[in-house]
């Protein structure tokens, strides 16, 4: 049994910090890095990429809408010809990093809105993959599992892995259960631990009404900039250590 | 005898035009495209790029200050930290748009305010030079004769090339004529046309008192966003070959 | 009779140019002033605010969402308590160009996708009356008509304006003909200043389908930013002025 | 006896925060308030001078130059005509803020390398009092002892005020000791609080050397952003409080 731990990392931006990227990379297995777009900037980007390489945890490019002022987290109807321009602009900055860091990038999660719209809006997932394909078709494309932007990356030829999120409840469904719903964010480590050692063992995980519902997932994400983030996600990797799964990147050597 | 004639090009910005690309694509043998940074955006970079490419014309970086506003016009007193990671990030952005059309980076041209403070700014010379030496030593290094940035990269084991500009009036001493003076700039095509032949072909220049100078040059710089860029940079390439001078970019294939 | 005529001005930015500003302020009397977030810089807004006072052109803030890389025409799914706070900004910032011009504004028109949102999204129209209400409740809405943003500014006890676009074909609705459809965007000069003679004389317009329809309007938009702006700008004011229409601002002294 | 106590806040930006401004503003009188060119954004600033406003305390525009990603810590060679645009523009935007608060700005302090230019810069320093002389006279300009923009201030009739910095320590000569020198920056809230009694009771403060020197402030500075902010401001307003020392704006009703 093998899983990998993914967090969003180097979202600082000039003098603002964000979240405690050097713990969290003594943790996950691999790291979102903003790409200057939603957040980061080439500094940030830099450092996070050479802190990644330096512990051998696996670099994606978290690619995302230019919305600094908004965190990425608003949807932007950006035409699929510039979003396709947007994604190959970032992927080639992030890999400059990655590149003088003695590495390279692994592969691509789609950040924030980006990500949630991808998950239906067939337009812009495309643009997003025909930028993939286009830069190189050996990344690997990271998102939610069902996402429209998935099915298209697989038709496309490229490789696909799923995420479940650590500190979420799940509806009966699949999805996520909304945020203004009781239990749909989850706060005891040691709960959420063994929730998860739960999805890599029997790939099933306990729903917000109680019911049992199969999962899918080829990473776990644990949010990097949340308090006791750290603590959270050292306490998934001991859980899963303890329960013998191998806790190893998707993607990479 | 060979000569390279470069062009600054993709400085259009979202709705915001600037120069005839396509036209001085079509008569120059090199292009230093905007990086996103002082001009250009991932859309206007990944079309130019693309034109480039299918001229045969040799890419080349044009990488500036962070300063859309100013238009990298305004010298920054960014931290050589800083600053080389900004142009690894702008490096990497463009590399993208060059493979995507099938080609790569060949050279690096600063821009601006950068390209005139590494002139003499020994710390912002450095830190462009590491950002070039880091990200691909094979890149040459595009800049005015007597730059401290060009020892700066010789000394790291970079290949350098030196532009003379077609519609500037130079001073005995061979630094350009400030724009104050009368003669710094010139408007009339086939007289700048057959002072780049003198160039070429002699060495030689005439300087604004009459004087004859001494210019070494590898590339040529016409200047693509003014009135009357096209048929200038038309005029020096037709006279060059009329002279038996062969137009060809100094890096690349 | 008496209408308006009003353009988009200021949409200059850094070393990137639009339209001619001054020959359309020659002919205009209400110019929607680019606030800095599509377009327009503090140097440009403070330029077209001087030119526009010293002709007695009476100044609108045309607030936009903040997208400078996408000129403001790409809809943002913004919340409603920042899209209050970004248009209080940018009243304030252009309230400070028309100020110091020895003005002050008179109006607002929302520009691009913001424009076009709230003609039927009722939180984001909202927002934009409250920020209104709260800068300077004297201050006039500009819209389109039927937007909601139009009766919710009235329903909080503003006065609105409504606008005819000169250059946009009808359908028989009275909605904009489709960019896509035949004959939605008119490009003769007279025949478009025949039509608004029309339209000011009687209240009709010729619809595309060639039906015969109602439309309310307290000003005419000239667009200022395409070939031949001026020419029709001009046109459409000589011919209200030969039918002895009086062509003056909707708001202001 | 009477001192004001200001300090830079509204410096979030975006999903970025920075420092605790709810409490600094229990403690200070004045709040230098950022307005989006170094930091903050319109949420923040609308926010932010609400809370000031409900407090009682003075509202300054804290204008700086436009670099977000260097925090406004960088030298910009901006033209003075730009420079006073920028200026206004701020001015503008945060004079919204402050109205819709129900109040209006009372001074101006300019931020980081803008600050320590006009220090000495006397273009940039004029094109700064021009702008606030534009937009309006009765703005008070806080500066540091000595810099040349407070001469210019003066002379062209506007009132100015001096401060002192908290943490800050002394050369003889009265500049602030470089960073670089031990004792340059003071950590003890209640050493702190005592020079500040001293320097506002006597006019005089302990220099780095154990020379006696004499210092003219209307104002004492205590940064916002360093760890223990909150609790050096509360020392210093308690040890002035208990020696007597009226606390209050120097600016404003």
């Amino acid at each position: 049994m093998r899983i990998d731990l993914n967090s969003d990392l180097g979202e600082a931006f000039g003098s603002w910090q964000m979240g405690d990227d050097e713990a969290m990379l003594d943790i996950v297995t691999s790291a979102n890095v903003a790409c200057g777009f939603h957040a980061g900037d080439p500094s940030v980007a830099r450092r996070t990429c050479a802190n990644a390489a330096a512990r051998g945890v696996s670099i994606g490019a978290h690619v995302a809408y230019r919305d600094l002022a908004g965190f990425g987290r608003r949807f932007m109807d950006v035409s699929p010809a510039e979003l396709t321009a947007d994604v190959l602009y970032q992927l080639g900055a992030l890999q400059a990093m990655a590149k003088v860091a003695g590495t390279e990038l692994t592969y691509v999660k789609p950040h924030g809105a980006l990500y949630n719209t991808i998950v239906h809006h067939e337009k812009q997932a495309a643009a997003v993959v025909e930028a993939i394909v286009a830069f190189d078709p050996d990344l690997v494309l990271l998102g939610l599992p069902g996402a429209v932007v998935l099915d298209l990356a697989e038709e496309a030829g490229l490789r696909t892995a799923r995420e479940a999120f650590a500190d979420r409840g799940y509806m009966p469904d699949g999805t996520l259960a909304p945020r203004s719903q009781e239990g749909s964010v989850l706060h005891d480590p040691w709960q959420v631990a063994a929730r998860m050692v739960q999805l890599v063992t029997t790939g099933t995980l306990e729903a917000v009404d109680g019911s049992t519902l199969s999962i899918e997932a080829d990473s776990i994400c644990t949010h990097g900039d949340s308090p006791g983030a750290v603590a959270m996600a050292g306490a998934v990797k001991e859980a899963l250590t303890a329960a013998e799964v191998e806790v190893a990147a998707f993607a990479g050597s």
